[in-house]
């Protein structure tokens, strides 16, 4: 077997070694039952309690109040990009986009398809190196929601404070930092994510909604497009993914067990003021592609003075057993994404590289 | 390890034990990449020769021209319940549906909710006990699909010939016999089936597009919902279920090794054959629910002469290790879903089960 990489892969991602080790292991008899989970119907009792088990966790995990619902659901982040609008932006209606990132764009591109978006604030004339400061987010009042991005994965920037919109819902697509920090999640009126970076393989996402915005939801759409299906229907209307679920719901426990997301967070607060801190140590050869206050926790991006040291930085690295840190196809440079399974020890040696590296070349 | 069972899932439904055990083994360290299949980029060469593999694999197993495109989708069969409409019903268009199940009637629902829908056919008044002789299903001549369910996995029954609609495009669902069977595929404009249960795990849709049919759809719809956007970019436009993906490339692999669809035809014949005799030779007992020319290769469902026997019956044959018959929740009886993975040994077993039981109650 090939020694373990340290996978910076921006998603799918890294799995905490002892969730695949439990997966592994149960793979051909899923707790005595004869059978893999892959084989397992949805409607078994096996199923129905590890499907139970990963929605009261999240709840927990999250802190999120009685009032949320907790949705799995099929075909990734950017199918809700289309749902979001499609089940909430009335006939004529208007819905708020922050542009931070080519994700952000994205869904609000999606929302412009089936909808009006109105851009609450963009940075694409920036090259997308900041979020906005608060005072900067600008929508009218009537807005059916005002959507963001909480972490840009390409680009490497995050929000570290989030704003206040009264009565206007908060949507944000939170699928690279989801569960990677302590948050006030019950802010928002519906979060979403991709589970492939923080919470399992790809194939699933997370949805969460709160009850009142949810009654805001339109009727009349095609009944897998229609958020009400699955909170009827604890997301078992048709066959959900199964082992994605099941993963995920490992995750989660692996999260439990360290602590929750105070734990978590500790971690991946050493982990970025490390890496951060090596990129800063030597600025005028690590450049960080961001704004400081705009840093993400979970994609940290940089470029070096040359992309012939940026391909021998990644070809080195490799050689070292570092993965995955080649910038985003439509960015380049260097991304190390460093969500919850990398851990301190990852970086430590990934720090080492960096100086090594600086020293060297 | 508890002895493994034979399954009778309706889906999510056994797999091969063969890939399986590929799955387990490989599941910390794909091919010596040094982690696990489920922790791979998508845009890494390592998934994206499984997703060219798996698309060759398809074109291959089917017989597919040329002029086909195969898709992997997320969001199951009932999404492109929504999805074909549409796509391929014009503004002020109808499609034909043929309604031969609940999943039949399911699709012709959702049809309805985006489009006009017509019906071509139905047997809901005769508790779906048929498929339609070809003379009976009528459509106009200006529909812009006729859709069929080829195998009712609730009811039991399945089309064994196919209507010649000429100009009319033909799209049929093939969830559940997918694979299972000789079948000239290239008369189809559009095939879709859910993976759970010939092709792999739940979590990835198979779709199957002849060009031509593909020129007709419609533009406008957001991304996620536009085949094209899939054709596009081999479905890598957004983050693929990767693992469902490479477990499906691995059952295709299976298939093939068995000697394609004639081979595994031949399997299901015998096993179809030896279930349905053992239900013939005691027909006041064993009470087949459908008409003996619709009966279905790959559920075969039955009723006994009380439910209380039927409940004794599930009850004893898990204590054999036989699982997973108890019919749909909306219709009852005993339901042996005999998909690709469950051998000709298992349904030995099952026949002498069967006699014993009937002999002893």
């Amino acid at each position: 077997m090939a020694k373990r990489v340290v996978n910076f892969n921006p998603g799918p991602a890294a799995l905490p070694l002892e969730v695949l080790k439990i997966v592994q292991e149960e793979l051909l008899d899923y707790q005595g039952s004869g059978m893999s989970i892959l084989e397992s119907s949805h409607r078994a009792k096996e199923f129905e309690a590890v499907n139970d088990q990963a929605m009261a966790l999240v709840h927990e995990i999250l802190g999120l109040g009685a009032d949320y619902q907790v949705l799995f659901m099929g075909g990734g982040a950017s199918t809700q990009f289309a749902l979001a609008p499609m089940n909430f932006i009335p006939a004529g209606g208007t819905a708020a986009y922050v542009d931070t990132g080519e994700f952000a764009f994205k869904a609000m591109k999606e929302a412009q398809i089936v909808a009006k978006a109105h851009i609450a604030f963009s940075s694409k004339a920036e090259k997308y190196a900041r979020v906005p400061k608060m005072s900067e987010i600008k929508y009218p009042e009537d807005v059916a929601y005002l959507h963001i991005c909480s972490n840009n994965t390409i680009e490497g920037t995050q929000f570290h404070e989030f704003p206040e919109t009264g009565k206007i819902p908060l949507v944000a697509d939170m699928s690279s930092d989801i569960a990677s920090r302590q948050l006030n999640f019950n802010k928002f009126a519906m979060i979403y994510a991709g589970a492939q970076k923080n919470l399992g393989p790809a194939g699933v996402t997370l949805v969460v909604i709160r009850n009142d915005f949810l009654a805001k939801a339109k009727t009349g759409l095609p009944s897998m497009f229609t958020y009400k299906t699955y909170v009827d229907n604890k997301s078992l209307y048709n066959t959900p993914p199964v082992f994605a679920v099941y993963i995920m719901k490992l995750v989660l426990e692996w999260i439990k067990k360290q602590g929750g997301l105070a734990a978590v967070e500790k971690v991946n607060v050493a982990k970025k003021d490390l890496l951060y801190g090596a990129i800063d140590a030597a600025p005028d050869y690590y450049k960080g592609t961001v704004e400081k206050a705009s840093r993400s926790w979970s994609n940290v991006t940089m470029r070096l003075p040359t992309e012939a040291l940026e391909d021998k930085f990644i070809a080195d690295a490799k050689k070292e057993g570092l993965i995955g840190m080649k910038g985003h196809r439509s960015v380049g440079g260097i991304r190390f994404s460093i969500y919850n399974a990398v851990s301190l020890d990852d970086i430590k040696k990934t720090v080492d590289f960096m100086e090594r590296f600086h020293k060297a070349n």
